[in-house]
């Protein structure tokens, strides 16, 4: 049997969920693939844990991983300075690399794709944890067209996003707890600001139009101003609000955006909920195809990260003919204000008769027209009146002016949440 | 550019849907795979009809197929005997083949597979249309042992559950729709009575445990007792009825059945409607992952046969390299007798006093008691009282006893309707 020998960078929980697997499940994934899996060496800068180390040999030296005795890299330090080096000299020594880093991938994934084309560099663990999402969009659909790609790529904000509307917590009390549990890190804001989820939309992206990995291509917005208030008013529509990783191809060229939306609950995406996640296909061929599970963890992203090394492991005596997908320059990046989407709007208002068709008038004046409206009575009298309003489909432009406008009317009393609808 | 040169079997929906992305996607194909697909050869017992051949050339005889400019065989002609023949033919000379049969697969994968270790064969679109699950079973998820594999894996079922619960349509009502949709067979027996749902599941068996592609060894159920009050009565308890196909690993074996199930609609698996599919899997390190999306249609099966082909052709020139996932004896398939799982019983009963004791005490002496209960007051006077339970969980040996029992009570005025609650 083949035998592929594996150097180890990290030891935090994916690298130990890689172990872990590697302890357990050896035998049947020999059995299944037909390669013996065998870690040859293991680095990290940090002091050895109390692990198994399955014999491998231990350094705090990464370049120790170079040596004759490592067939495959596994990159699972983290950060984006060091771990860019690493893959770099690895690659550029002919050793195949396989990583979980999305913000490596993302953000310098062209060059290290374009410089290293005969060398296998493969990221399945930096997408949607043990979802097979990049196989399922370079292999199982790799004869499509995509339309779109939609993904609740943020395991931190839907665990958040499904407290507040299942369990009727606030912001702040549903990351303390996510904190608690560990679905949110103690600086939650690379997740709730939705860079992580940029990172792997940035992927996703680069994936399914063929085209370069450029993070700064991506549209950002996170889920702290998403309130309970809004959440409960989406629900009376017929919606939830989910954070959402959107790239799309329109005529114009491509949308590629990360903010909360507003999805219909016949959908089955808003169904996904807690600390899951998933990504919604679209395609001219396979149609609409929808993948979930597990975000992140140790073992669950351990178990794509072995996905990595048992496909290269397969070819590596046959490198040669492996072929990397071309990048291109392909279709631009549309501009955000040239997006078009319904909005919902919740604009606090005094309580007093004719704002309503002031309101109405405002956003008729920028050709917007007013598809569902809620308005409910003032809780006490001095309280301002919620209009919450859902609009027909219109440009960020257009609605980014009419929010100017109502912000400037004297009914007006307070900052108008607006979260965009997204038809699936 | 690598040329592969395609001999296909059949001219039916799915293979003028793979023609049809040949033409239109192809040299998308080849950007990303490094594959040219050249479709050769094209034979089909029926009359050519006006399709667009892509420059093929067509005989009436399927042993045309085997010529020298043939590299991969297409079988897409459907049935059982002259498909086995052709593939086995096909693999015997050293031709890979792609198939969407999963009647052939599932009744003849062990003897193809063993005969042919080092041909491929390969059958995505066997299973759940345009879902790329064989590949995340086989490579997605290789790390995992896998704990259960529950999938909605017919569409024409899943289209009349659908229909029956959300517009409130009867078996035939909903049948004679499906049917005029195209979601359904002239003849619906294959569909409705389990038989193709078994196909599949069969296969799912064989690659989630690295068994035998053995047919016989399902249980296998229709959907055609469930009735529009069953799906209203299980609503009320918080659960919808799907038509499933169930592999599970437990402790004496494994357990293979098809048939209709209550699943509760927190789960995403309930929300999966219309003609849609799903599988959900359940793996020791990637945890819960679900696949969803169409089960059947021309471009839908057709995306998933082009998968096997660009994988086939990207390691053509290596096939002695690939390796064949070894069959085991492995773990034996559980009596059906012996499945635990709770009930869901309609028992209709004259309006007399002191019935649902009696039904009670009938359970209790089976030692099964009940977890949930709805009871009606009956619409006319001389109404059966129709009596719902849930049961605890329970042996199918335990529930037949009790029913058998139930049945022979004076105060049961019908037949009592059951059908297995599914706990995921």
């Amino acid at each position: 049997m083949k035998q592929v020998r594996i150097g180890l960078a990290g030891l935090g929980t994916v690298a130990q969920g890689v172990l872990s697997i590697i302890k357990n499940n050896s035998a049947l994934i020999a059995r299944r693939s037909g390669v013996q899996l065998v870690v040859s060496r293991v680095a990290s800068r940090s002091t050895k844990p109390e692990v198994d180390l399955l014999g491998a040999s231990f350094s705090t030296s990464l370049s120790d991983l170079y040596q004759d005795d490592v067939d495959i890299i596994v990159e699972l330090i983290g950060g984006d300075t060091t771990a860019k080096e690493l893959i770099e000299q690895a690659l550029a020594l002919g050793k195949p690399v396989v990583t979980a880093n999305k913000a490596v991938i993302a953000r310098y994934g062209t060059s290290l794709f374009s410089s290293n084309q005969n060398v296998p560099l493969k990221f399945e663990a930096a997408v949607a944890g043990a979802i097979p999402i990049v196989q399922a969009v370079q292999q199982g659909l790799v004869a499509n067209r995509f339309d779109h790609v939609i993904g609740i790529i943020n395991g931190t904000c839907n665990y958040i996003l499904t407290a507040m509307e299942k369990r009727g917590m606030s912001f702040d009390e549903a990351l303390a707890e996510a904190q608690a549990l560990g679905f949110a890190e103690a600086d939650p804001s690379s997740d709730v600001e939705g860079i992580d989820a940029a990172h792997k939309l940035t992927i996703l992206l680069a994936l399914a139009f063929d085209s370069a990995y450029d993070f700064s291509r991506v549209y950002v917005e996170g889920i702290t101003k998403v309130t309970a208030e809004d959440i409960k008013y989406a629900d009376e529509l017929g919606y939830r609000i989910k954070h959402l990783g959107i790239v799309r191809s329109i005529e114009a060229g491509l949308e590629a955006r990360v903010h909360p939306a507003l999805i219909a609950k016949s959908q089955l995406l808003a169904h996904v909920d807690n600390e899951q996640n998933a990504v919604l296909v679209k395609s001219d061929a396979a149609g609409n195809t929808l993948f979930s599970g597990p975000g992140a963890g140790g073992a669950a992203t351990a178990s794509a990260v072995l996905a990595d090394i048992v496909a290269v492991a397969q070819r590596i005596d046959d490198l040669e003919g492996a072929h990397a997908p071309q990048i291109e320059d392909g279709p631009p990046v549309v501009a955000m204000g040239d997006i078009v989407s319904a909005h919902y709007l919740r604009i606090p208002t005094l309580d007093q008769p004719g704002v309503f068709a002031e309101v109405a008038k405002a956003l008729s004046s920028h050709n917007i027209s007013i598809e569902a409206a809620i308005q409910k009575e003032p809780q006490a009298e001095q309280d301002a009146v919620a209009i919450v309003i859902l609009t027909n489909e219109t440009t960020e432009n257009s609605i980014n002016a009419a929010l100017d406008q109502l912000s400037g009317l004297q009914y007006v009393a307070g900052d108008i949440a607006r979260i965009r609808v997204e038809s699936l």
